[in-house]
């Protein structure tokens, strides 16, 4: 078994030779059909062979419909559970950087870890679309597996459902997670105050330019990443060296623009960030110029926002530089003592101050 | 915003008149567009609007992207956390009896109760295909929010995805539950003993013949409603009676009879039911001539398989037969002390024995 899921790890590698991608399939089929979520036969082979093998662990329940775990197990964490889900859509599913799976396991780690809840088990529901190949599934299914246990959460119950050719877009996953919170850490959006700092652990945007470059439209030569990764790691970190933090969140869709919106809105405070400040590539805000998007609003799956207190800044930075996610992390403003309630300004390079309003309309759809 | 929940609900009655389905939106459109899904102000609005009134509850965490309860709040219900997960693409959305909203509800309400856990928090993660109008979604969302209220659970978090026309057949809900396991209860689809009995709570196929005929191809006067239910107060009255139960699963997808060949080769048993003593109405009995279904393969959504020790079997009858969804209860057969391990028969009404094996292929696609 530890053999197969070598050979399926090495699949992913994108210089993995040839002969090392073929895995024998125990399946009758090497295409997904609709009886592969009929409730019989076929689905039991389907999931026996790409995802069992793949989530194996201790709590994962092949016999029932629920997973099981012990409250005594949990509360070793802390005293409250967290819980959380996202469907994840993204087009393409494989992209520089990631892949729908890596996708589907790092967000929803990331919605539980900036809460300050160790992530500790997740759910896993797919639709697919008839006709996928199911070597395609396995691709994913592979990444999803890789990535929980590099993450340290388990994959203990699931849901496949397969619906007709054109009735999906080849595949959406669902991961619902639960984590423990720490009695100690009290993070919420209400709780920043003036003089607080406005930290982020690096380039922003290249999960959206990476997503929409894949798309194929712009040809780029150096294509870019996307940053999709598990921060949990980076968030504890951070958290040790400033406990006095009031708030994380993950800025996906919608990008930082947004999150800080929602802060100045929770807690009836103005924010000020500064446009030199804010760490960007030079690939990410040429794509943006040509596309006429403004980064602030492009999505990101391994950059988070944290509102620190201005005594703890400096060494929340320095944990997050520390880590290997967030070596480029910066201070790129501060919560006003003066501002408009909810309001966001940035002051930008060439001296003026603009608003930086919450995304309306859509950007760009299906970018996660 | 009472009046605007009673209004909501009203809408969902058959015979409601047109004027009480009308309910002023804040929305700036009639229909979902992708800006609805963009983690925006469109999203936002559409979530304030049409979700959070719905669901309204004192755990439902507006402004961070994770719900929280107290790790001693659940403790309260028993000593072991359950977590379960489905994603629900039925296909029409709404058939007489119910909707993909009760659906979501009832499907993970029921796959927590089953295993003996009291059904607690839900997530709620919807995929909307662009184009469909706000009210349609809001019926959905009410018909959620009302199931959930009966059933005494609440839906805590959730996620809003849009994706382009084509790209998913109009709506997708996932939900994942949570519920926690009482001390005493154990049950596991491999304590089947020779000697137990296997009973259900009523009329076979109801909702697998319901949605089929919905679709319109067989044109039935007199359509089939849907058994579509929360099962856990039937669960907990059966327990209550027959504590010593050693498995319940709902039988969903693949029937009844890919749920008796699930017991019998998870426990290494054989089991034989009779087709005499297994409830069918006449009208799923005709439905399933005409179309050449087996009517053990139709899906349930309010229909569970109990294995009960002969001891307590009547007990536990008497207690679904008192409780409003199991009036129609019936032994339908027993685990055999010779039978072959793995092996389902059948005493057939003409005095013959049949194997019924697993559901091989696919009987009918998107059912739930």
């Amino acid at each position: 078994m530890n053999t197969r899921q070598e050979n399926t790890s090495a699949a992913l590698a994108d210089n993995a030779p040839e002969d090392t991608r073929i895995r024998r399939s125990k399946l009758a089929t090497p295409l997904i059909t609709l009886a592969h979520g009929g409730g019989g036969k076929a689905m039991r082979e389907l999931i026996d062979d790409v995802f069992i093998d793949a989530f194996s662990n201790p709590t994962l329940n092949t016999l029932e419909d629920q997973a099981r775990v012990p409250l005594a197990e949990l509360a070793r964490h802390g005293d409250r559970l967290a819980m959380t889900t996202d469907s994840y859509v993204v087009d393409p599913i494989f992209f520089p950087g990631g892949d729908i799976g890596k996708l589907a396991i790092c967000g929803t780690v990331n919605d539980l870890a900036v809460g300050g809840a160790t992530p500790l088990y997740l759910t896993c529901a797919v639709i697919i679309e008839e006709g996928m190949p199911v070597e395609t599934l396995r691709r994913i299914v592979s990444s999803m597996a890789e990535t929980a246990r590099a993450a340290g959460v388990s994959i203990v119950t699931g849901d496949t459902k397969v619906v007709g050719r054109g009735s999906c877009d080849k595949i959406f996953i669902n991961t619902a997670g639960i984590g423990v919170i720490r009695q100690d850490y009290q993070l919420g959006a209400n709780r920043a105050r003036p003089g607080d700092r406005i930290l982020v652990n690096g380039y922003l945007g290249d999960h959206g330019a990476a997503v929409l470059n894949a798309r194929g439209d712009m040809h780029l030569t150096s294509p870019i990443q996307s940053d999709c990764a598990a921060l949990h790691g980076l968030i504890f970190a951070l958290l040790a060296a400033a406990p006095g933090t009031r708030f994380m969140r993950d800025a996906t869709r919608g990008g930082i623009a947004s999150v800080l919106n929602e802060i100045a809105e929770a807690s009836a405070c103005g924010i000020e960030i500064s446009e030199a400040a804010t760490p960007l590539r030079e690939e990410v805000k040429g794509f943006c110029e040509i596309l006429g998007l403004d980064p602030l609003y492009l999505a990101n799956e391994g950059k988070l926002v944290a509102v620190v207190p201005e005594a703890e800044a400096e060494a929340a930075l320095q944990a997050m530089r520390a880590h290997p996610l967030g070596q480029e992390a910066a201070d790129i403003g501060a919560v006003l003592a003066n501002g408009r309630a909810g309001r966001v300004y940035m002051q930008t390079v060439l001296g003026g101050r603009r608003i930086v309003d919450m995304l309306i309309g859509e950007q760009l759809p299906r970018i996660c």
